[in-house]
């Protein structure tokens, strides 16, 4: 038997104990026993099951979830946005003017309601003077020293700690069984694909987002650059969710998870296909261990997706009451 | 021994045979033993040597391919516009006006000629009649009726017959050593996504091309549809395929083939990444099985990326003494 031949066959015996350890372990131990776990089970049983009447096959296996608010947190503001504020400070000595120019004098000096009042107009300014003008490698690299360096405020912990543990278990538990999982959000492709693979398990590949433009420049000594331009290109929100799921994956999804209004074409879209399909929704339930949110949030807004979930029997976790575990454990740093 | 573990111990089993199958068959036998080949081995070896000074993690081992020209053939008229052509003949009894109206008079009178003078407006005249104003689901009918049913004029043949036999290997050979393949073609995406995963085994969520805008359309009853617009809305030719590969993909590939200038900048850009690099070109040299042709020709126009490829040693694939098959061989249709 040749050297690969050996590995091949210690692979499948490990294989072998994966599979039987798996028949034994709850893939799901952040999950309380209650309706929204049974559900989830249920539906993975029944798409999985070779021969069955609601088999997919695991090239159809899609499943996408929002980001802010359904795989992390998104108070008090969402991270990104955070980020830009962040980012804003740290560029000011560059800019004397942005103390005379709102919303930057704003941001500045900590009130950040100036964004919100000073309209599209001000949030672009804000978009153009943190996340463009530069190339896109130069912009990952400063993603990653903020996620390297930045707290939140009330946990103190980096943003990418407070992730939901219960929801990272889920990703791993349908990639076991033979699911693609995707990121479709609101937020930044270049911004989420910096941390996705290490944090989510989800390549960069697979992650889907609003974006600006981006322009190819090369140089006759063979140097290559992508810059990213100040120009809004696609906003991954809302009606725009399908449509990026089209263009981007161009299949319709069997498993979608959002957390708000913003989520609600994604979950009408999945929810359209035919089949068995499963449609969830995180509600915020838990001030103290999370944040209690939903119809009159500014930010994460459930009001008409909450509605439309109940009407159609989705599944709706109740934070408090269905997660016995909310984010990861600390993990030591000394 | 539970039964899911008797399946995966005989799954290993056939993986064993096949590794040890695999150690002996040639895994591009319609490629001759000349220099491309030698590269691409050379090369693949390298990349996935654990240890070695050139190993390439199996997350980062992106190929992606150019379609017409280099996955499938693109004479005497690239395949879409030849569907397109077949496209405005099916319609025309609905647009009696199409008689006195070019383009498309010329195309019903088999004067393709009148399409490349009409300029960018008939373009995207021919466009928006044969590609657009309908839904995603109801065009994908369409293409798949088309596939179905045409025939090239020159082979006799389904079009997706006229695809490479050495490239069908290349491909199944690169997935076999952990790469993940992707289509980065000018070609649209909506139209190549009906058949990239039957013919090349490459799935829909990999197949990145030229679209126009989609958008979702949902009614009170629970019944969505995406419908495609007139409006265009990425050009995935020239330096739009390093921005593509960006948007879709979020990394830079290892490894790329094209035939033709319009793949220059993805050349370069896969080029420039840090470390071993694949970049290949398929010259269309044999007159008598396939076409050739390169700097002067109107469609797969190959002259700037010749000479940077000889400048700076890619690959360059000669057909005529390369390949000793070009086309798979017909299946028997009786």
């Amino acid at each position: 038997m040749s050297a690969s031949a050996l590995r091949a066959l210690a692979g499948a015996m490990l294989a072998c104990a994966a599979v039987t350890a798996s028949a034994w372990a709850d893939p799901l131990p952040s999950w309380n026993d209650t309706a929204p776990k049974a559900a989830i089970i249920n539906f993975v049983e029944r798409v999985t099951q070779e021969g069955g009447a609601d088999f997919v096959p695991a090239a159809e296996r899609i499943a996408v979830f929002d980001n802010d608010g359904t795989l992390w947190a998104e108070q008090p503001l969402y991270f990104q946005f955070q980020f830009a504020v962040d980012r804003v400070a740290a560029l000011a000595p560059q800019h004397p003017d942005w103390e005379r120019l709102q919303p930057f004098k704003g941001i500045l000096h900590g009130d950040i309601n100036t964004v919100a009042a000073s309209g599209e107009h001000g949030v672009l300014g804000i978009l153009a003077a943190t996340h463009a003008g530069i190339s896109t490698a130069a912009f990952g690299e400063i993603v990653d020293g903020w996620l390297a360096g930045a707290q939140h405020p009330r946990f103190n912990r980096p943003y990418t700690e407070l992730v939901y543990q219960p929801m990272l278990e889920l990703l791993a538990y349908l990639r076991g069984h033979g699911f693609k999982t995707f990121i479709v959000s609101g937020g930044g492709i270049e911004f989420m694909r910096r941390f996705a693979e290490r944090v989510y398990g989800i390549p960069p590949e697979q992650v889907i987002g609003s974006s600006g433009v981006v322009k190819f420049e090369a140089t006759a000594e063979g140097s290559v650059q992508l810059v990213k331009e100040t120009k809004v290109e696609f906003i991954d929100d809302g009606p725009g969710k399908p449509v990026g799921i089209n263009r981007f994956i161009g299949r319709q999804p069997v498993f979608a998870f959002g957390n708000s209004d913003g989520d609600l074409q994604m979950l009408q879209y999945t929810a359209a296909g035919k089949g068995v399909r499963f449609v969830g929704l995180v509600h915020h339930t838990d001030g103290d261990r999370e944040w209690a949110y939903d119809r009159s949030s500014h930010i994460g807004k459930l009001d008409k997706a909450l509605d439309e979930a109940r009407a159609r029997n989705w599944t709706v976790v109740d934070m408090k009451t269905d997660w016995n575990t909310v984010f990861p454990t600390r993990q030591s740093t000394e």
